[in-house]
């Protein structure tokens, strides 16, 4: 039972709550975290952050700081949401977006801003997938995540710090700063994939077990599961690049394109991944198909040799009435069994010469040490 | 000869029918379902809803409300869909299709109105396909469905209650309402799929049978019907969201673009089920074979240890006569029987340490429980 | 010998027989069946039927109806294809074309006429395909078949009635009624096909023979016949679409429409039967692995248990002096064969138990009837 | 030894040869044959055709003939091609391309010609390829080849016979004509390869040799060398339609329309053959495997019905001393053997009945001769 | 334990080191190779070789020569890099892919100078990729590598003779040069691909080892390493054809043409060898479920023919109490024995004519040679 319970539900799921729903009206996902949200006002090499407990403390920052940077974690506050929507002119439909997970990753621009969703990679404590939404206005960003817990803290040191570019350029810069950490969240664990793959190819060289067929299995769903996030984060990234210039100015575009460049190289190194499964697979299947033909041999030989051996074996051990001249005259003989004897040796010898011929047995007892390719 | 007619006519066939008739004849299908109309006149809030019993019904319903929408369940009374036809102006070869089952989703302009061809699922009783078709005027919307039941009553209800957008809107907002229903009655679906594809997984990891061999061949075939019904539904949307705006108004489409988004996610999800299960089936070979490895090897080591065995105590079962000093001196040794017994315990160490060091005995007793990826 | 005959030939071939002709120069099929010909003059609801023997009966026919339909079986009177060419203007190459068997479908505008090319389906008395050349003019159709029998004979009908559209129009409306005609007449076999694959799966699901692997071989070829017919066929009829009005008016092309959708359906149709034969073939090889398995299992428990109880039996067969105390003592006990027997039964119950423990006995004697997907 | 070496160098290889040189500097391969070269003067009807020994011969002919073809065989001669490329202003990079074989066809257009390379397939008197590289300028064509014989011969005849289009034409139609028979040559080869495909299916159904394996293995290459030869030829026969039209006039070009229709027949036949092998691969695999099922059960048959009855036997030949009264009391039975022989059928009928039940023996001895689709 | 190291970390990898830094900030790879700087002045048919110690030098270098060729071996001096950036205006987003290893091909143009960047493979002293990064400006060209050794010795030569177009050409003919000669440099590691794929043919067809099928997984993984390096460069190549003309004249975009027909020549191999070896897979496999055939045949037929043997002659072992008339009678035969013998015989026969009659036994024992394709 608790095995059971421990297997299921690991296939991707569409999000089948809220589709009952008229379009526009935004419900929590049952199991969404309590919201939390934080105001980072920036620009200007200035920075305050604020967790946001009244609505008028957006207006304070917004005052004194040319930028605003509004996070929230968690999802179930869907009032904040809307307050959120109200104040900055989000779209309904993006806003339903939001609190609808397990959307693929897009960007679409809405005038006033972009909104720009993705799946975001968490390692710690245990890896797992969430998705970040995040609209872009000229003078604000606002992010939503499922769960607290990302991979920004980087940027958030670098905006705290007041120095470098990033402390001084608008929205459009965080947004690629935050997408840049996003994206080069994602390596080390292809790194890890990686190392697993390394670990499963010596497996399958000195000898595969059950787990390494599951492990096969478990990495190549992994693959796919990240690809299904990558793939369109990609495109969605594209298309981010084409955003009008109000929104994302040339310069940040620029960086952008490098961005674009190491999602480019996420998707390829998946794809060399998905295609190094492929060729474990098959390798794997290869080596149990000659062990099987390895082990028959030896089964096949020995059997060979001593079904005959046993036979005659047998034979002389019939209880014919030895009185009678025909029966059995061979007990009687003075070199009988050195002869059983003989008759033994040349049937194995015989069969051995057998299957020496056929290369089964004596073959390749050091097989060449040719040099790798 | 009962289990014979089970299995009959599983496979997606094609509809030949109707192939012999000249074009812009309607027949109906031999097992087509009587017709039930239903009109149900809508707009500014208000909402009515009748059967229909007589044409002059749709002029009533016509003078009292802006819009009229019609649903047809059951195609047998072709005089119904052809009083319909002069009456909206529906075009000949559109009516065919309605008429000609197993269509391929797809949406037609033409001038007056647009013609949308799609498969629904039904879950209940069974799950089971049926066409949808649809007529989008200006003012006025005609569904045509095979069986009697469909997953718009949530749209019926947010109509009647009169009040939210659609209660305001013209046919078109409808149409996308219902075409929403339709594409997201298919996730519950899709969330089975994955449902049965996890117990799947659970019965390779643990020990197939031939039935988890049938389910893998099952679930690749629905698989495979849905994606028929689905991609060509998807580019069907997209030609529906290039429709002339005097039928589809811009802000429609915008909403349209959302169901667009959500046949996307639909067939990408089915992709990943398709590719999950080909994974799947490899999983169980490699699985098959594995386990076929351990069975042989078992076999091949008890049968290498007893052969030899049983052939010693054979030899010494034979009855040469030991009169005769070179038969079988051992049988009159002191020691011959504990001799017999060492000769066979040496063979059988010497064989077991052979198979020990190739590893296939007591090789890896408790596998290194090495953590997951 | 025999049998080698009835196996020859059935890949599919180039034509090589005209390789060599310098190009534009007639020469028929070596197997070219005698040429019939036949006109057809129709319009304005009237048609008159004359067997071709003199060629003024072509200027007869055209000055008593506005259009002329001439169709040739069998390609063997080089002369008569030579004369058609020189009065209606058809292109030296295509006459070649025409000549030549095996071409793919193809739709060439000349000008004065179009020529398009096309693999028809007989069904009748037994499965074969044969090409069928048809020009296109202002006020003549011309159709070359290689042997007679069609599938027209319903446009015939229509055509003597001299009723509905057909009767009516130009020859390009009797273009688009022969193309459908011929479309339509592949569905029919396709659902021949779906029967037999239904039989396959059966014969999989219930144990299959090597008649169930040639069946699954012969249905993949058949259906790469099709394709092969079908996917240029859709081409040119996309082509023909695209014809200049003065051949082809755009109402007729409305309905060529329909007659490509309906070509697409074929292909679609073609493509998802290719891919259930794809997936009966790893059905049917996943089921032979597992019923190996199976059949392994049956054959170590039993070799696992006997092979030691006949060693213990043999053992106590041995012939050695048992007046030497050492020499199995075990013989002269009262109960020995009583512990012999036990002995025999404890092994026996040891390795059930080790088998049992490996789920390869006594497992799973009721599969648990689990509801389908 | 010698094995080995007839085995070495079978795949396509890059040459590798002249990688060192800088560009535009000629050196012959190793193994390039002795040049020998021919000039043709042709046009208007007349045709005169000599070797050519000294370079004024070329202007000799070219004084008495409008149009002129060179033909060289063998490229160890480097002088001769760069005097040629002196004289026709040919590119030092189409020359040094003529030089370094294994090029992939292509089609260059350098202003006053345009440079040609294809893979030429000679069939006698074994079939092997070489390079063809051919040059067409406004009044003459040049063409190279590796080895001599080609598959030109009809076309020289018809150049001969001063009668037909040919002998009238300009080089681009004496182009058009060698391209047009290089194309066709390939036809015969593939007739062989489907005889070929034909013999291996029979041997896959009546019983596979490993000979078979390697046929199959052996026709997969083959057909690849081939794509690669023919896929950038159609290519390159397509941008030839597309050369000026000083040096390809409108006429030629329709010509080579129905030329580039053959390449386009070839690849898809040779794609057709692709599919072939693998479903015969498939066809052999599942042919193997229950094949082997088969052998599984009859050994499995054999073994579990005698492996009891051997041990029943065993049973009653041990020792044990029978004065005692528990010690086989059934050796002294007066109805012991038959017992014995009961128990050993009982055993027996008991496998065999289990075995039928599984369909193992008896089942299906005449398999119902189901017509084919 | 040193196994498993040489084992270790061969799977390709993102490079993750440099991922946390903000964009733009140049640090050195843990395991980068001291840097080493060459200027080599030339132009005009002279040439200058001298190591960079000094930044001056690069100054007088630029006095007394047209053109500038700078190379450093090692990535490790970070300083070295950014003093050559703010020299020669080289854009930091380039300057950090200069640093950060493990890029794939590309090709930026940064108005001033173009970036290209590619993997080189070095043959000796055992082969490796490293990265080669190139800026091309107006009269500089500055190149990058990981490690010391390169390819472009013959380049260096032909610049140091003073001779040749490359000694009187601007720094676009150098790029290209060292281009041709880093492309040139895959093609003999192809040819010995081509060898170990000849050998690796040769094993399957003689009797494949454990090492045959590691054989055919390395050779998989090592193109996979060179279509990941070469894919990106042919499309790399294909942008600098479209540099502007001030850095790249026409004359040397015809010479790099050749070079991009290179490097679709390398792929084109690349993507047969990948072909190949899928093919060598399945060739190998269909060997070993033959083989696997052919023991598990011998097997059965030794083993059905010897257990009713032995069988039998257990039979007559049995010690049945002869006394008694129907214990055995046989044994008092007096032809009991060669009535057993006549029994085996004749068993024995049975099952070899069962066998025969299957075609197992005696079956093609020499085998039609048949002629190859």
């Amino acid at each position: 039972m608790s095995k059971k319970s421990r297997h299921r539900r690991r296939q991707p799921r569409p999000n089948i709550q809220n589709r009952m729903l008229p379009p526009g009206q935004l419900s929590p996902a049952l199991d969404a975290a309590a919201s939390q949200a934080q105001i980072i006002g920036f620009g200007n090499g200035q920075c305050t952050e604020i967790p946001l407990d009244r609505y008028d403390q957006i207006d304070e920052i917004q005052r004194s700081h040319p930028y605003l940077w509004i996070n929230v974690n968690g999802l179930k506050d869907v009032q904040l949401i809307e307050e959120l929507g109200r104040r900055f002119q989000l779209h309904p439909l993006a806003l339903e977006d939001v609190v609808n997970q397990h959307q693929l990753a897009k960007c679409e621009d809405y005038d006033q801003n972009i909104f720009f969703v993705s799946r975001m990679l968490n390692l710690e404590p245990h890896w797992e997938h969430e998705q970040l939404s995040m609209f872009i206005g000229a003078n604000y960003i606002i992010t939503l995540q499922e769960i607290p817990g990302d991979c920004f803290d980087s940027v958030r040191k670098r905006l705290r710090s007041g120095k470098g570019k990033l402390a001084q350029s608008a929205p459009d810069f965080l947004a690629y700063s935050l997408l840049d950490s996003l994206i080069d969240s994602y390596f080390p664990f292809l790194d890890r994939v990686a190392d697993f793959l390394d670990s499963i190819e010596d497996q399958v060289a000195e000898g595969s077990t059950a787990r390494t067929i599951e492990s096969i299995h478990e990495v190549r769903n992994q693959l796919m599961v990240l690809r299904r996030a990558i793939r369109p984060l990609r495109d969605a990234l594209g298309q981010l690049m084409r955003a009008p210039s109000h929104l994302m100015t040339e310069e940040t575009k620029l960086f952008l394109r490098d961005c674009y460049d190491h999602a480019i190289q996420l998707l390829e190194l998946l794809e060399t991944y998905r295609e190094l499964c492929a060729d474990l697979r098959e390798y794997h299947l290869s080596m149990i198909s000659f062990r099987m033909n390895e082990v028959m041999k030896v089964l096949t030989v020995i059997a060979t040799i001593f079904m005959p051996l046993s036979f005659i074996a047998s034979l002389y051990g019939m209880n014919f009435d030895t009185a009678h001249p025909w029966n059995m005259p061979e007990l009687k003989w003075p070199w009988g069994y050195p002869f059983a004897l003989f008759l033994m040796v040349a049937t194995a010898v015989a069969f051995l010469w057998f299957f020496w011929r056929r290369g089964w047995i004596f073959s390749d007892p050091t097989p060449s040490k040719r040099e790798p390719l």
